[in-house]
């Protein structure tokens, strides 16, 4: 199980006029939440592509339990629990500045070779550069 | 069960680079759907709120299955399948214009007083609204 | 002078915490008015990139005048004021449904051929296309 | 004059299908910079509305002169160049990684007293509060 956290700071741009963070735009966090975890796992998304591979998402499921407000600075933690194969999951967690948690949700993204347009597995160089940063039991 | 169809015409805002609509995106697709829904049923989602009643979101999954593109014309399918009582739930197919599903999804909404901030049943008059346009046999 | 309207119904995505429509989504409002005026003109934006041509903004003006609210019915009206040699200018203009003028505004926007990634002028087939719908006295 | 800068990394959410930035998100890039420059300043847009004056824009101008890309750790340069009276002037500069001016900007905004809903002053306390961390010559 590999872990990661990022801070983002919610823009007046984000809110509604509800008062709170626009439930769609939880979508655009759990997607710097993942950025930031590949990151931190040594490579990065961009390169992902550059290299010709994309992950476009599968699914998606967001549970929202509180709201968040305008200039919040919100933790994203994102979780990943298993190794990629053909398919690659993300589970996250939104807690604002007072610990408690604002949504978690869980997206399924799928390997697409950009050249054909067709689905491929995990990347034999992303599952090793995982691997070398895996915690404890390597998978 | 309610059926109600809306078209959205795909904006150039709404791609990222992958040349797809942006998988964040389909939020506000179905919150315009379920809008146009209200509205075809008898009364509108500001209406709601001009009445004191709010209705975030409690959750979101979605399945994608295309891709959509800049400038396609879709459609946004929107199926009540019963009637609300504290939650109201909506589901979503969003097809393109080969009617080929691009997405499916569902939201559960709650009613909230927008006095109190507490959790409320589905207004009476909304219930009644929703009853004189359901068709065939009456929930 | 080339004039064409559209009308776009205010998303609550589109609000802000203000209760109005957040200055930053009105660009997307002139894409949608510019999109459709094309479309008038006997072409689309998309066909536009089809044969190789993107046209990115160079500039953007916008004057605030009244605030928009959600699921007001606005109307966009585009203007094209001349034909377009190196660079394209329109104007815009959004009204609410008591005709109001929300705000006022103008892109300049550039013609880039996405082979080479250079400047370019306006593509001939564009030009004349523009002609033939062009009213009254021909430009 | 007041200078600040803060960092902001571009997501994938905020490409369009040419590849860069769509030109409708730097508003919001904009709308962070003048945030963080009012945070550094000693006071919160946020705490502004807590203490009922809102500031909705009056008017917007960006020069578009590069692209930026996803993943591009952008620096918004956000100036104020003379202290406000019944509207604020914010002037704006994003650089990229290698210094390259990405395109530059300015708001104006208007004070608005939350309650009346009408025009009103810059408050005294955050003038005041300006003058505390004005550099050098005090406006």
């Amino acid at each position: 199980m590999y872990i990661s956290e990022t801070s983002i700071r919610v823009r007046y741009s984000e809110t509604d006029q509800m008062g709170y963070v626009y439930y769609g735009n939880y979508s655009a966090y759990y997607e710097v939440g993942r950025a930031e975890a590949m990151r931190q796992l040594g490579m990065t998304y961009r390169q992902m592509e550059e290299k010709g591979v994309m992950m476009p998402i599968a699914s998606l499921h967001v549970k929202y339990i509180r709201p968040a407000y305008y200039d919040d600075l919100l933790t994203v933690r994102t979780i990943v629990k298993e190794f990629p194969k053909s398919r690659m999951h993300f589970f996250y967690e939104v807690y604002n500045e007072k610990e408690k948690l604002i949504n978690q949700g869980e997206t399924v993204l799928a390997f697409v070779d950009m050249k054909t347009g067709r689905p491929c597995s995990a990347p034999q160089w992303f599952v090793e550069a995982l691997r070398e940063k895996w915690p404890a039991t390597k998978g």
